[in-house]
Protein backbone atom coordinates (compact mmCIF):
# COMPACT_ATOMS: atom_id res chain seq x y z
CA UNK A 1 0.00 0.00 0.00
CA UNK A 2 1.17 3.45 -1.12
CA UNK A 3 1.07 6.46 1.32
CA UNK A 4 -1.61 8.63 0.70
CA UNK A 5 -1.83 12.27 1.33
CA UNK A 6 -5.06 13.57 2.39
CA UNK A 7 -6.49 17.02 0.22
CA UNK A 8 -8.90 18.99 -0.47
CA UNK A 9 -10.05 21.31 -3.35
CA UNK A 10 -11.93 24.66 -3.62
CA UNK A 11 -13.96 24.79 -6.67
CA UNK A 12 -15.86 27.82 -8.50
CA UNK A 13 -18.41 26.17 -11.25
CA UNK A 14 -21.75 28.02 -13.35
CA UNK A 15 -24.37 25.40 -12.61
CA UNK A 16 -27.02 26.31 -15.21
CA UNK A 17 -25.51 23.14 -17.88
CA UNK A 18 -26.14 20.69 -15.01
CA UNK A 19 -28.70 18.18 -13.27
CA UNK A 20 -27.01 19.78 -9.58
CA UNK A 21 -23.34 18.84 -8.14
CA UNK A 22 -24.04 15.30 -7.19
CA UNK A 23 -23.61 12.77 -9.37
CA UNK A 24 -26.27 10.27 -9.95
CA UNK A 25 -28.17 8.03 -12.13
CA UNK A 26 -28.98 9.39 -16.44
CA UNK A 27 -27.81 13.18 -15.36
CA UNK A 28 -25.00 15.53 -16.02
CA UNK A 29 -23.72 16.53 -12.86
CA UNK A 30 -20.91 18.23 -12.04
CA UNK A 31 -19.39 15.29 -9.55
CA UNK A 32 -19.66 13.47 -12.83
CA UNK A 33 -17.21 16.06 -14.68
CA UNK A 34 -15.15 16.43 -11.35
CA UNK A 35 -14.57 12.11 -10.74
CA UNK A 36 -13.54 11.97 -14.43
CA UNK A 37 -10.83 14.58 -14.35
CA UNK A 38 -9.42 12.99 -11.24
CA UNK A 39 -9.11 9.16 -12.51
CA UNK A 40 -8.03 10.71 -16.22
CA UNK A 41 -5.09 12.06 -14.24
CA UNK A 42 -4.64 9.40 -12.20
CA UNK A 43 -5.22 11.44 -8.77
CA UNK A 44 -7.17 9.10 -7.28
CA UNK A 45 -7.82 5.20 -7.79
CA UNK A 46 -11.26 4.97 -7.61
CA UNK A 47 -13.68 7.16 -6.17
CA UNK A 48 -14.83 5.45 -3.30
CA UNK A 49 -11.38 4.03 -2.30
CA UNK A 50 -10.42 8.00 -2.40
CA UNK A 51 -13.08 8.54 0.87
CA UNK A 52 -14.23 11.42 -1.52
CA UNK A 53 -16.49 13.90 0.62
CA UNK A 54 -17.96 17.03 -0.66
CA UNK A 55 -19.05 19.89 1.48
CA UNK A 56 -22.24 21.10 0.01
CA UNK A 57 -24.67 19.30 -2.62
CA UNK A 58 -26.04 22.30 -4.49
CA UNK A 59 -29.47 21.59 -6.38
CA UNK A 60 -29.53 21.97 -10.46
CA UNK A 61 -28.73 25.30 -11.57
CA UNK A 62 -26.96 26.55 -8.48
CA UNK A 63 -23.43 27.72 -8.64
CA UNK A 64 -20.58 27.99 -6.23
CA UNK A 65 -17.63 29.93 -5.91
CA UNK A 66 -15.98 28.05 -3.09
CA UNK A 67 -17.25 24.47 -3.46
CA UNK A 68 -15.07 21.78 -1.34
CA UNK A 69 -14.15 18.27 -2.32
CA UNK A 70 -11.64 16.20 -0.45
CA UNK A 71 -10.33 13.01 -1.11
CA UNK A 72 -6.84 10.75 -0.87
CA UNK A 73 -4.47 10.87 -3.17
CA UNK A 74 -1.16 9.22 -3.77
CA UNK A 75 0.04 11.50 -6.86
CA UNK A 76 1.79 13.42 -5.06
CA UNK A 77 1.19 16.21 -7.25
CA UNK A 78 0.70 18.92 -4.57
CA UNK A 79 -0.42 22.37 -5.04
CA UNK A 80 0.02 21.82 -9.42
CA UNK A 81 -2.86 19.73 -8.59
CA UNK A 82 -5.79 22.49 -9.73
CA UNK A 83 -3.86 23.17 -12.52
CA UNK A 84 -4.07 19.85 -13.83
CA UNK A 85 -7.30 18.69 -13.18
CA UNK A 86 -8.53 21.99 -14.50
CA UNK A 87 -7.06 21.09 -17.98
CA UNK A 88 -9.69 18.13 -18.24
CA UNK A 89 -12.05 19.87 -17.09
CA UNK A 90 -15.10 21.74 -18.85
CA UNK A 91 -14.95 25.33 -18.98
CA UNK A 92 -17.37 25.89 -16.16
CA UNK A 93 -16.05 24.41 -13.86
CA UNK A 94 -12.59 25.36 -12.27
CA UNK A 95 -10.19 24.20 -9.37
CA UNK A 96 -8.96 26.96 -7.76
CA UNK A 97 -7.33 26.44 -4.32
CA UNK A 98 -5.56 23.78 -2.63
CA UNK A 99 -4.97 22.51 0.80
CA UNK A 100 -3.81 19.66 2.46
CA UNK A 101 -5.60 18.40 5.51
CA UNK A 102 -5.82 15.60 8.21
CA UNK A 103 -6.20 11.83 7.23
CA UNK A 104 -10.15 11.78 8.84
CA UNK A 105 -11.26 15.19 6.74
CA UNK A 106 -14.79 15.04 6.08
CA UNK A 107 -15.48 18.03 3.78
CA UNK A 108 -19.42 17.63 4.67
CA UNK A 109 -19.10 17.01 8.21
CA UNK A 110 -16.12 19.18 9.04
CA UNK A 111 -17.59 22.05 7.57
CA UNK A 112 -17.98 24.81 10.67
CA UNK A 113 -19.96 27.76 8.08
CA UNK A 114 -21.61 27.87 4.58
CA UNK A 115 -21.75 31.12 3.34
CA UNK A 116 -24.73 31.58 0.41
CA UNK A 117 -25.25 34.39 -1.85
CA UNK A 118 -28.57 35.52 -3.43
CA UNK A 119 -28.70 37.83 -6.61
CA UNK A 120 -32.39 39.09 -6.23
CA UNK A 121 -33.09 41.26 -9.83
CA UNK A 122 -34.23 44.61 -8.05
CA UNK A 123 -37.77 45.40 -9.29
CA UNK A 124 -38.35 48.33 -7.64
CA UNK A 125 -38.40 46.59 -3.92
CA UNK A 126 -38.59 47.89 -0.88
CA UNK A 127 -35.11 47.31 0.50
CA UNK A 128 -35.42 49.34 4.05
CA UNK A 129 -38.59 46.87 5.02
CA UNK A 130 -36.61 43.35 3.60
CA UNK A 131 -33.93 44.65 5.78
CA UNK A 132 -35.38 44.88 8.65
CA UNK A 133 -37.50 41.57 8.03
CA UNK A 134 -34.35 39.49 7.61
CA UNK A 135 -32.93 40.51 10.86
CA UNK A 136 -35.93 38.05 12.05
CA UNK A 137 -34.13 34.77 10.54
CA UNK A 138 -31.08 34.98 12.54
CA UNK A 139 -30.66 32.72 15.43
CA UNK A 140 -32.17 29.63 15.70
CA UNK A 141 -35.50 28.79 14.47
CA UNK A 142 -37.85 26.34 13.04
CA UNK A 143 -37.57 26.57 9.42
CA UNK A 144 -40.36 23.62 8.52
CA UNK A 145 -42.03 26.63 6.83
CA UNK A 146 -38.88 27.13 4.50
CA UNK A 147 -38.17 23.33 3.99
CA UNK A 148 -39.57 20.33 2.59
CA UNK A 149 -39.23 17.99 5.22
CA UNK A 150 -41.27 18.76 8.79
CA UNK A 151 -38.76 16.73 11.16
CA UNK A 152 -35.28 17.79 11.82
CA UNK A 153 -35.93 21.40 10.82
CA UNK A 154 -33.87 23.69 13.46
CA UNK A 155 -31.48 25.73 12.16
CA UNK A 156 -29.33 28.41 13.28
CA UNK A 157 -28.58 31.26 10.92
CA UNK A 158 -25.43 32.98 11.90
CA UNK A 159 -25.55 35.96 9.93
CA UNK A 160 -28.35 37.51 7.13
CA UNK A 161 -26.70 40.54 5.22
CA UNK A 162 -28.45 42.57 2.78
CA UNK A 163 -27.11 45.13 0.10
CA UNK A 164 -27.90 47.07 -2.91
CA UNK A 165 -25.26 46.89 -5.89
CA UNK A 166 -25.91 47.12 -9.91
CA UNK A 167 -29.47 46.69 -9.76
CA UNK A 168 -29.26 43.70 -7.73
CA UNK A 169 -30.17 42.93 -4.15
CA UNK A 170 -28.04 40.29 -2.63
CA UNK A 171 -28.82 38.37 0.25
CA UNK A 172 -26.12 36.63 2.19
CA UNK A 173 -27.02 33.89 4.69
CA UNK A 174 -24.59 32.42 6.39
CA UNK A 175 -25.17 28.86 8.96
CA UNK A 176 -23.66 25.78 9.70
CA UNK A 177 -26.16 23.91 7.33
CA UNK A 178 -28.66 24.73 5.89
CA UNK A 179 -32.20 22.86 4.66
CA UNK A 180 -32.76 22.09 1.08
CA UNK A 181 -34.01 24.73 -0.72
CA UNK A 182 -33.76 27.14 2.40
CA UNK A 183 -31.90 29.92 1.14
CA UNK A 184 -34.25 30.14 -2.06
CA UNK A 185 -37.02 29.85 0.05
CA UNK A 186 -36.05 32.79 2.39
CA UNK A 187 -34.83 34.21 -0.80
CA UNK A 188 -38.61 33.80 -2.30
CA UNK A 189 -40.02 35.02 0.98
CA UNK A 190 -38.18 38.27 1.42
CA UNK A 191 -38.49 39.09 -2.27
CA UNK A 192 -42.65 39.07 -1.02
CA UNK A 193 -41.39 41.25 1.76
CA UNK A 194 -39.93 43.96 -0.67
CA UNK A 195 -43.02 43.57 -3.07
CA UNK A 196 -45.20 44.58 -0.20
CA UNK A 197 -47.48 41.75 -0.80
CA UNK A 198 -46.38 40.38 2.89
CA UNK A 199 -45.05 41.83 6.19
CA UNK A 200 -43.18 41.02 8.77
CA UNK A 201 -45.96 40.20 11.11
CA UNK A 202 -45.76 37.17 7.87
CA UNK A 203 -42.28 35.76 8.42
CA UNK A 204 -42.93 35.72 11.90
CA UNK A 205 -45.72 33.40 12.04
CA UNK A 206 -43.62 31.72 9.47
CA UNK A 207 -40.70 31.15 11.73
CA UNK A 208 -43.14 30.01 14.43
CA UNK A 209 -44.93 26.96 13.24
CA UNK A 210 -45.52 25.43 16.33
CA UNK A 211 -47.99 28.61 17.66
CA UNK A 212 -49.38 29.49 14.11
CA UNK A 213 -50.71 27.58 11.13
CA UNK A 214 -48.45 26.32 8.85
CA UNK A 215 -48.01 28.35 5.71
CA UNK A 216 -46.90 25.86 3.21
CA UNK A 217 -46.04 26.67 -0.40
CA UNK A 218 -43.44 29.27 -0.21
CA UNK A 219 -41.80 28.40 -4.09
CA UNK A 220 -38.25 28.72 -4.09
CA UNK A 221 -36.49 31.43 -6.10
CA UNK A 222 -35.27 30.63 -9.26
CA UNK A 223 -31.84 28.51 -8.41
CA UNK A 224 -30.13 30.54 -11.18
CA UNK A 225 -29.54 33.45 -8.63
CA UNK A 226 -27.98 31.08 -6.12
CA UNK A 227 -24.94 30.88 -5.12
CA UNK A 228 -22.43 28.55 -2.59
CA UNK A 229 -19.74 31.26 -1.75
CA UNK A 230 -17.69 29.32 0.40
CA UNK A 231 -17.61 27.13 3.82
CA UNK A 232 -15.38 27.58 6.17
CA UNK A 233 -13.55 24.80 8.51
CA UNK A 234 -10.94 25.17 11.60
CA UNK A 235 -7.50 24.67 10.87
CA UNK A 236 -7.26 24.54 6.80
CA UNK A 237 -4.18 26.43 5.27
CA UNK A 238 -5.29 27.02 1.54
CA UNK A 239 -2.93 27.42 -1.20
CA UNK A 240 -4.86 29.68 -3.85
CA UNK A 241 -3.65 29.15 -7.32
CA UNK A 242 -3.16 32.43 -9.17
CA UNK A 243 -2.91 30.97 -12.50
CA UNK A 244 -5.59 28.94 -12.26
CA UNK A 245 -8.16 31.86 -10.94
CA UNK A 246 -6.69 34.49 -14.02
CA UNK A 247 -7.79 31.33 -16.48
CA UNK A 248 -10.98 31.07 -15.03
CA UNK A 249 -12.01 34.85 -15.14
CA UNK A 250 -10.80 34.67 -18.61
CA UNK A 251 -13.06 32.07 -19.82
CA UNK A 252 -16.15 33.74 -18.18
CA UNK A 253 -15.60 36.79 -20.20
CA UNK A 254 -17.20 35.70 -23.11
CA UNK A 255 -20.05 33.69 -21.51
CA UNK A 256 -20.45 36.70 -19.42
CA UNK A 257 -21.27 39.23 -22.15
CA UNK A 258 -22.98 36.85 -23.89
CA UNK A 259 -25.61 36.84 -21.21
CA UNK A 260 -25.05 41.17 -20.77
CA UNK A 261 -26.09 41.59 -24.66
CA UNK A 262 -28.96 38.67 -24.48
CA UNK A 263 -30.35 41.16 -21.56
CA UNK A 264 -29.37 44.01 -23.77
CA UNK A 265 -31.58 43.19 -26.92
CA UNK A 266 -34.17 41.70 -24.45
CA UNK A 267 -34.78 44.90 -23.16
CA UNK A 268 -34.36 46.73 -26.31
CA UNK A 269 -36.86 44.62 -28.22
CA UNK B 1 -61.34 28.20 -55.60
CA UNK B 2 -61.73 30.18 -52.34
CA UNK B 3 -60.80 34.04 -52.67
CA UNK B 4 -57.61 34.43 -50.70
CA UNK B 5 -56.07 38.01 -49.23
CA UNK B 6 -52.57 38.70 -49.42
CA UNK B 7 -51.20 39.33 -45.54
CA UNK B 8 -48.04 40.65 -44.08
CA UNK B 9 -47.11 39.96 -40.56
CA UNK B 10 -44.22 41.41 -38.68
CA UNK B 11 -42.56 39.24 -36.22
CA UNK B 12 -40.16 39.30 -32.92
CA UNK B 13 -37.67 36.75 -32.06
CA UNK B 14 -35.06 35.85 -29.92
CA UNK B 15 -32.89 33.53 -32.16
CA UNK B 16 -30.45 31.94 -29.55
CA UNK B 17 -32.64 28.37 -29.74
CA UNK B 18 -32.62 28.23 -33.15
CA UNK B 19 -30.61 27.35 -36.06
CA UNK B 20 -31.32 30.38 -38.22
CA UNK B 21 -34.45 31.28 -39.12
CA UNK B 22 -35.00 29.73 -42.51
CA UNK B 23 -36.35 25.74 -42.83
CA UNK B 24 -33.87 23.31 -43.51
CA UNK B 25 -33.73 19.42 -42.68
CA UNK B 26 -32.88 18.37 -39.53
CA UNK B 27 -32.75 21.81 -38.36
CA UNK B 28 -34.96 23.40 -35.56
CA UNK B 29 -35.40 26.68 -37.40
CA UNK B 30 -37.97 29.63 -36.49
CA UNK B 31 -40.01 29.00 -39.96
CA UNK B 32 -40.57 25.30 -38.88
CA UNK B 33 -42.45 26.95 -35.52
CA UNK B 34 -44.36 29.78 -37.89
CA UNK B 35 -44.86 27.21 -40.45
CA UNK B 36 -46.35 24.80 -37.85
CA UNK B 37 -48.79 27.75 -36.21
CA UNK B 38 -49.70 28.77 -39.41
CA UNK B 39 -50.91 25.33 -40.56
CA UNK B 40 -52.22 24.32 -37.02
CA UNK B 41 -54.82 27.16 -37.24
CA UNK B 42 -55.79 26.64 -41.10
CA UNK B 43 -54.66 30.20 -42.22
CA UNK B 44 -53.11 28.37 -45.12
CA UNK B 45 -53.20 25.18 -46.48
CA UNK B 46 -49.94 25.02 -47.27
CA UNK B 47 -46.90 26.68 -47.50
CA UNK B 48 -45.73 26.67 -51.46
CA UNK B 49 -49.80 27.33 -52.67
CA UNK B 50 -49.69 30.31 -50.05
CA UNK B 51 -46.66 32.08 -51.85
CA UNK B 52 -44.69 32.28 -48.77
CA UNK B 53 -42.11 34.51 -48.35
CA UNK B 54 -39.38 36.29 -45.93
CA UNK B 55 -37.64 39.79 -45.60
CA UNK B 56 -34.63 38.29 -44.42
CA UNK B 57 -32.55 35.11 -43.73
CA UNK B 58 -31.47 35.78 -40.30
CA UNK B 59 -28.36 33.35 -39.46
CA UNK B 60 -28.07 31.00 -36.48
CA UNK B 61 -28.56 32.87 -33.16
CA UNK B 62 -29.70 36.07 -34.77
CA UNK B 63 -32.41 38.19 -33.30
CA UNK B 64 -35.02 39.73 -34.77
CA UNK B 65 -37.58 42.97 -33.89
CA UNK B 66 -39.34 43.47 -37.55
CA UNK B 67 -38.97 39.94 -39.34
CA UNK B 68 -41.51 40.47 -42.38
CA UNK B 69 -43.26 36.93 -43.30
CA UNK B 70 -45.92 37.42 -46.44
CA UNK B 71 -48.60 34.71 -47.41
CA UNK B 72 -52.20 34.57 -49.28
CA UNK B 73 -54.49 33.06 -46.88
CA UNK B 74 -59.00 32.27 -47.17
CA UNK B 75 -59.22 32.21 -43.58
CA UNK B 76 -60.18 35.70 -42.95
CA UNK B 77 -58.96 36.38 -39.54
CA UNK B 78 -58.08 39.56 -40.07
CA UNK B 79 -56.00 41.98 -37.71
CA UNK B 80 -56.64 39.01 -35.31
CA UNK B 81 -53.98 36.73 -37.01
CA UNK B 82 -51.26 37.65 -34.76
CA UNK B 83 -53.00 36.53 -31.65
CA UNK B 84 -54.22 33.16 -33.07
CA UNK B 85 -51.09 32.33 -34.24
CA UNK B 86 -49.01 33.74 -31.19
CA UNK B 87 -51.30 31.16 -29.29
CA UNK B 88 -49.44 28.07 -30.89
CA UNK B 89 -45.82 30.07 -30.96
CA UNK B 90 -43.58 29.00 -28.88
CA UNK B 91 -42.75 31.87 -26.30
CA UNK B 92 -39.50 33.83 -28.07
CA UNK B 93 -41.28 33.88 -31.12
CA UNK B 94 -44.40 36.62 -31.62
CA UNK B 95 -46.44 37.91 -34.10
CA UNK B 96 -47.25 41.46 -33.22
CA UNK B 97 -48.61 43.59 -36.58
CA UNK B 98 -50.81 42.66 -39.74
CA UNK B 99 -50.73 44.65 -42.80
CA UNK B 100 -52.90 43.31 -45.91
CA UNK B 101 -50.77 43.67 -49.42
CA UNK B 102 -51.55 43.22 -52.85
CA UNK B 103 -51.29 40.12 -54.64
CA UNK B 104 -47.90 40.51 -56.03
CA UNK B 105 -46.53 41.59 -52.62
CA UNK B 106 -43.22 39.76 -52.25
CA UNK B 107 -41.75 40.01 -48.76
CA UNK B 108 -37.73 39.78 -49.88
CA UNK B 109 -38.10 41.62 -53.30
CA UNK B 110 -40.55 44.50 -52.00
CA UNK B 111 -38.03 44.99 -49.11
CA UNK B 112 -36.49 48.88 -49.85
CA UNK B 113 -34.30 48.97 -46.64
CA UNK B 114 -33.37 46.35 -44.03
CA UNK B 115 -32.37 47.85 -40.33
CA UNK B 116 -29.87 45.94 -38.46
CA UNK B 117 -28.69 46.94 -34.84
CA UNK B 118 -25.48 45.30 -33.41
CA UNK B 119 -24.79 45.34 -29.09
CA UNK B 120 -21.16 45.48 -28.96
CA UNK B 121 -20.14 45.37 -24.86
CA UNK B 122 -18.09 48.11 -24.40
CA UNK B 123 -15.11 47.03 -23.31
CA UNK B 124 -13.53 50.37 -22.92
CA UNK B 125 -13.09 51.19 -26.79
CA UNK B 126 -12.24 54.34 -28.49
CA UNK B 127 -15.90 55.35 -29.56
CA UNK B 128 -14.72 58.40 -31.70
CA UNK B 129 -12.37 56.32 -33.71
CA UNK B 130 -15.18 53.72 -34.13
CA UNK B 131 -18.08 56.95 -35.12
CA UNK B 132 -14.98 58.38 -37.64
CA UNK B 133 -14.24 55.16 -39.33
CA UNK B 134 -18.33 54.00 -39.66
CA UNK B 135 -18.63 56.92 -41.44
CA UNK B 136 -16.50 55.25 -44.40
CA UNK B 137 -18.63 52.13 -44.75
CA UNK B 138 -21.38 54.71 -46.27
CA UNK B 139 -22.04 54.56 -49.62
CA UNK B 140 -21.72 51.96 -52.60
CA UNK B 141 -18.70 50.18 -51.98
CA UNK B 142 -17.03 46.49 -53.39
CA UNK B 143 -17.67 44.77 -49.55
CA UNK B 144 -15.72 41.49 -50.80
CA UNK B 145 -13.72 41.54 -47.55
CA UNK B 146 -17.05 41.50 -45.97
CA UNK B 147 -18.73 38.71 -47.40
CA UNK B 148 -17.86 35.45 -48.06
CA UNK B 149 -18.62 35.03 -51.88
CA UNK B 150 -16.23 37.61 -54.10
CA UNK B 151 -19.01 37.93 -57.07
CA UNK B 152 -22.29 40.17 -56.76
CA UNK B 153 -20.56 42.21 -53.75
CA UNK B 154 -21.64 45.84 -54.61
CA UNK B 155 -23.62 46.92 -51.67
CA UNK B 156 -25.12 50.50 -51.03
CA UNK B 157 -24.84 51.66 -47.06
CA UNK B 158 -27.34 54.59 -46.44
CA UNK B 159 -27.14 54.72 -42.97
CA UNK B 160 -24.57 53.67 -40.24
CA UNK B 161 -24.92 55.17 -36.78
CA UNK B 162 -23.10 54.59 -33.61
CA UNK B 163 -24.09 55.43 -29.92
CA UNK B 164 -23.15 54.52 -26.67
CA UNK B 165 -26.15 53.33 -24.26
CA UNK B 166 -25.96 51.15 -21.00
CA UNK B 167 -22.83 49.58 -21.30
CA UNK B 168 -22.89 48.74 -25.09
CA UNK B 169 -21.21 50.40 -28.49
CA UNK B 170 -25.15 50.18 -30.57
CA UNK B 171 -24.08 50.01 -33.97
CA UNK B 172 -27.49 50.30 -36.42
CA UNK B 173 -26.89 49.72 -39.99
CA UNK B 174 -29.50 50.38 -42.74
CA UNK B 175 -29.17 49.42 -46.52
CA UNK B 176 -31.55 48.03 -48.77
CA UNK B 177 -29.88 44.58 -48.86
CA UNK B 178 -26.61 43.00 -47.48
CA UNK B 179 -24.03 39.90 -47.97
CA UNK B 180 -24.37 37.17 -45.70
CA UNK B 181 -22.54 37.91 -42.37
CA UNK B 182 -22.07 41.91 -43.60
CA UNK B 183 -23.10 43.38 -40.35
CA UNK B 184 -21.53 41.07 -38.25
CA UNK B 185 -18.05 41.50 -40.47
CA UNK B 186 -18.33 45.52 -40.05
CA UNK B 187 -19.25 45.19 -36.10
CA UNK B 188 -16.08 43.12 -35.85
CA UNK B 189 -13.92 45.54 -37.87
CA UNK B 190 -15.31 48.68 -36.25
CA UNK B 191 -14.40 46.52 -32.53
CA UNK B 192 -10.57 46.24 -33.82
CA UNK B 193 -10.79 50.56 -34.21
CA UNK B 194 -12.44 50.83 -31.29
CA UNK B 195 -9.82 48.36 -29.69
CA UNK B 196 -7.14 50.55 -31.54
CA UNK B 197 -5.62 47.22 -32.90
CA UNK B 198 -6.61 49.02 -36.46
CA UNK B 199 -6.94 52.52 -37.91
CA UNK B 200 -9.40 54.25 -40.22
CA UNK B 201 -7.04 53.40 -43.08
CA UNK B 202 -7.25 49.93 -42.98
CA UNK B 203 -11.21 49.79 -43.04
CA UNK B 204 -10.00 52.39 -46.40
CA UNK B 205 -8.40 49.15 -47.80
CA UNK B 206 -11.16 46.59 -46.89
CA UNK B 207 -13.34 49.15 -48.82
CA UNK B 208 -11.03 49.42 -51.45
CA UNK B 209 -9.88 45.73 -52.53
CA UNK B 210 -9.27 45.95 -56.65
CA UNK B 211 -6.62 48.71 -55.60
CA UNK B 212 -5.47 46.99 -52.30
CA UNK B 213 -4.79 43.24 -51.18
CA UNK B 214 -7.74 41.46 -50.46
CA UNK B 215 -7.70 41.28 -46.58
CA UNK B 216 -9.49 38.12 -46.14
CA UNK B 217 -10.35 36.77 -42.77
CA UNK B 218 -12.47 38.87 -40.84
CA UNK B 219 -14.15 36.86 -38.38
CA UNK B 220 -18.23 37.87 -37.84
CA UNK B 221 -18.91 39.25 -34.60
CA UNK B 222 -21.01 36.95 -32.30
CA UNK B 223 -24.44 36.13 -33.90
CA UNK B 224 -25.79 36.87 -30.42
CA UNK B 225 -25.25 40.55 -30.89
CA UNK B 226 -27.22 41.19 -33.57
CA UNK B 227 -31.00 42.18 -34.55
CA UNK B 228 -33.01 42.65 -37.61
CA UNK B 229 -34.86 45.66 -36.33
CA UNK B 230 -36.71 46.77 -39.41
CA UNK B 231 -37.62 45.99 -43.05
CA UNK B 232 -39.16 48.72 -45.24
CA UNK B 233 -41.52 48.90 -47.49
CA UNK B 234 -43.37 51.28 -49.98
CA UNK B 235 -47.17 51.44 -49.14
CA UNK B 236 -47.71 49.17 -46.46
CA UNK B 237 -50.26 50.05 -43.80
CA UNK B 238 -49.22 48.37 -40.60
CA UNK B 239 -51.92 47.43 -37.96
CA UNK B 240 -49.58 47.20 -34.53
CA UNK B 241 -51.11 44.63 -32.50
CA UNK B 242 -50.84 46.22 -28.34
CA UNK B 243 -51.90 42.80 -27.02
CA UNK B 244 -49.62 40.64 -28.59
CA UNK B 245 -47.02 42.88 -28.23
CA UNK B 246 -47.91 43.12 -24.03
CA UNK B 247 -48.03 39.38 -23.75
CA UNK B 248 -45.01 39.52 -26.05
CA UNK B 249 -42.85 41.90 -23.13
CA UNK B 250 -44.25 39.75 -20.11
CA UNK B 251 -42.95 36.63 -21.59
CA UNK B 252 -39.51 38.48 -22.04
CA UNK B 253 -39.08 39.42 -18.82
CA UNK B 254 -38.47 35.94 -17.00
CA UNK B 255 -35.84 35.44 -19.37
CA UNK B 256 -33.94 38.83 -19.45
CA UNK B 257 -33.96 38.85 -15.84
CA UNK B 258 -32.21 35.52 -16.13
CA UNK B 259 -29.34 36.88 -18.13
CA UNK B 260 -29.29 39.87 -15.89
CA UNK B 261 -28.58 37.72 -13.59
CA UNK B 262 -25.80 35.43 -14.58
CA UNK B 263 -24.51 38.28 -15.94
CA UNK B 264 -24.04 39.69 -12.24
CA UNK B 265 -23.03 36.28 -11.13
CA UNK B 266 -20.40 35.40 -13.44
CA UNK B 267 -19.21 39.31 -12.63
CA UNK B 268 -18.97 38.59 -8.85
CA UNK B 269 -17.14 34.91 -9.42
Amino acid sequence: MTNKTRVALKLAYIGDQYHGFQIQQNAHAIESEIFAALEKNDVVDGIKEARYSSAARTDRGVHASGQIIAFDTGAGFGDSLPRIINHDLPDDIWAWAYAEVPSGFDARRDAVRRDYRYYLYDQGYNVPAMKESSRLFTGTHDFSNFARKIEGVVRTINRIEICERDGFIIIDVSAPSFLWNMVRRIAAALEQIGAGSQDSGWIKELLDPKRHPVHRGIKPAPAYGLVLRSVAFEGVEWIEDEYSKGRMRDAFVDVRIRHATMNAIYSGL
